[in-house]
């Protein structure tokens, strides 16, 4: 059981770990726009921040604060991505961090914030600073729900994933020499996510935080946070633009039964990458404007870079992307794009792609049999599953995009206005 | 004098290169679209085509008859691109080729052919031969005009550029071993150009015809246009997406007065370079749905490889493009596309971008004295200049492009209907 697939009506509360959400007129009065999470005493925190070389300040200031060790809250506003704002965007996520700290008594180093929205305006630090009691006085185990909408930007809906796992472990009273399987135990995931533009996460997503109540030492917990983060978030775009602001958090509260070591790792780290992929696909079906979810696939590749490559220029080819906005089986779009991407010396007679199980192209050209008629109709879905074999290798990736269409030029061209 | 700037009015005849333009009705009836260039015996042919793996069936002809020596005509369809069409779109070319020799009685080797259209569909085979004796009878060396209409898909508008040129010249009764330079001779650039989506050519361009009537030799004259083409059509861009088609000729007949050689190559080349600006220049502004021709400039670059990366990484921002095709001064894309660029250790502080001469960053943050009254003036001109100085070396590039807007997705969605 992999994934409830619960929708936010069932997002499992993590013990140790809770969510306070109000509104703080960052951009729009009246709506949910901080989020506060607390996490118990002890908790290890592993987290992956963009690689845009413009990261925002409160990048900055998480990154500095996770280096010192364990943290006690994460603070998150949405409506304003203090990015581009210099020294004194420092000086406000600094800010920030200091009032959590003075109201509730952890070292400023224990506060890790994070910002999303407009890039290049100074946040209204002033109405961010007296909005931070009220969400502190809403903290909540039960509080996953409220806060997957108070993170939201141009999302169109909110998104989350959580799971219950029953799993071998160790208990806390076994011998550190030789823990033994006898039990069982039972741990919660439960993870929240932003993002719909601006979308191709590189080592980190957009925001996302996720949450158990297993233990789980600071290695492991960034190994099993990097291993799921390669194979989720870092295979999604919606358009091919980095965020400065992207940040994945993940905590271990080590308030429950369960104890993570080598034994029972790899059990663990599948299920983390399950529900990674959950929210990760949920921004993309949330894609600014999306109408379609499209699955690439490269398989035949030389080496898993020329099939992520791959996948990936055709990911993000406009001409590809308005086809499929169009239901428009104009395959030879993909073909170009396939010619273009860095695979050296392809022998493109080598070369097939189906489209939704229809062959559309065998040996580098149009394939036998192939009608309009079919290609018309395997377009019509809202899932897409391009499937391109180079035949050259064994190894095989996997990209998940979006159409583009006049509702993305739309929302990005009104974006601030 | 580099350019007469002189609109299609004005394009100078090439004394030994004579045009024919007819109906084939490849696409749709009643079109131009069909061009036949007939070039005087001994002429001299450069090109270079596209390096996307896919390149089209006339692609492959057009290189083997150029390995072969002189060419003595080029025929160009539109309508259909006649790729990913394998063997058989193969065979079309070379039918096509074969019909030409037949009626003109030259070696079918000396035939280049060209297409440009929609990728994936057979050509109208029959349609085009018939059409074939139509074209080369309107042969005529007034016939650039015509073509420039002929060889046009969705293109909005015909592209042309011509110059007479004045240039010191040994004469063809030189002594070999002493050339002197005591004349002054005349010669003539006159060049064509189509091409408005799936535009980023890679080391040649969509489809482009330059003539000279001057002497020169095939390593001169492949010389130049590789030159000319690094600067030009290599630096431009509307989608990322580089067709399957590209190629760019350019044609030397003899005809008239003027020998090139080492002696007078430089003017030659870098006059070539103006013209090829001028045509790849030309395409930017009629790009698919464009409403801005935007320059987009790399200064204090560490390499030129680094500030083309970091020019094209801007170019190509889908969020950027939609921020100008709204005249959205939100220049926050703008950083966050530097930096997601391939520029390692990139020290932001020393990052400074302005716009339209208005400094909207210094030290990687918000200008001091930036005003959004004062972007928002910047923004409102078809002509959109974009400096980013990266403040750690000596290396610049401009890369050319356009917005992207709702145009844009309606011509692309609805390209093949």
């Amino acid at each position: 059981m992999i994934s409830d697939n619960c929708g936010l009506n069932l997002l499992h509360p993590i013990a140790g770990f809770s969510l306070g959400t109000t509104c703080a007129a960052i951009k729009t009065p009246g709506r949910r726009d901080l989020v506060i999470m607390k996490l118990a005493k002890g908790s290890k925190v592993a987290a992956l921040f963009t690689q845009n070389a413009f990261c925002a300040a409160p990048v900055l200031v998480a990154k500095r604060a996770l280096q010192r060790g364990c943290s006690r809250y994460l603070v998150v506003n949405t409506g304003n991505a203090n990015a581009g704002t210099g020294e004194r965007g420092v000086q406000h996520a600094e800010l920030t961090c200091q009032e959590i700290a003075k109201l509730t008594g952890v070292d400023v180093s224990d506060v890790m914030p994070f910002s999303t929205g407009v890039i290049g305006e100074y946040l209204p630090i002033d109405r961010l600073l007296k909005a931070i009691p009220g969400a502190l006085s809403h903290l909540d185990e039960d509080g996953w729900s409220e806060a997957a909408n108070g993170i939201m930007t141009t999302d169109t809906r909110p998104k989350g994933a959580s799971v219950k796992l029953t799993i071998p472990t160790s208990t806390k009273t076994d011998d550190i020499d030789g823990p033994t399987r006898a039990v069982n135990g039972t741990l919660t995931l439960t993870g929240i996510a932003k993002g719909s533009g601006m979308i191709k996460p590189d080592m980190a997503t957009m925001l996302s935080f996720i949450a158990t109540d297993a233990t789980v030492d600071a290695e492991l917990l960034h190994r099993a946070l990097r291993l799921a983060a390669e194979k989720s978030f870092n295979r999604i775009t919606v358009d091919g633009d980095t965020s400065t602001n992207d940040a994945l958090v993940f905590a271990a509260t080590g308030c429950g039964d369960v104890i993570i070591d080598e034994g029972n790792f790899e059990l663990f780290a599948t299920h983390l990458e399950a529900l990674c992929t959950e929210l990760a696909q949920a921004c993309v079906r949330d894609g600014e404007g999306a109408t379609k979810f499209v699955s690439i696939v490269t398989t035949g590749a030389a080496s898993q870079l020329e099939a992520k490559a791959t996948a990936y220029t055709v990911a993000e080819s406009p001409l590809v992307k308005t086809a499929l906005g169009a239901s428009d089986p104009n395959w030879g779009r993909i073909l170009a794009a396939v010619g273009r991407a860095p695979i050296p010396n392809l022998d493109i007679s080598k070369v097939s792609v189906s489209l939704n199980g229809t062959a559309i192209v065998e040996g580098g050209a149009r394939a036998l049999g192939y009608t309009e008629q079919a290609g018309q109709a395997a377009m019509q879905p809202t899932d897409i599953h391009i499937v391109i074999d180079l035949g050259r290798g064994e190894s095989s990736e996997t990209v998940w995009t979006t159409d583009l269409g006049h509702e993305y030029v739309r929302i990005n061209a009104e974006y601030r206005t």
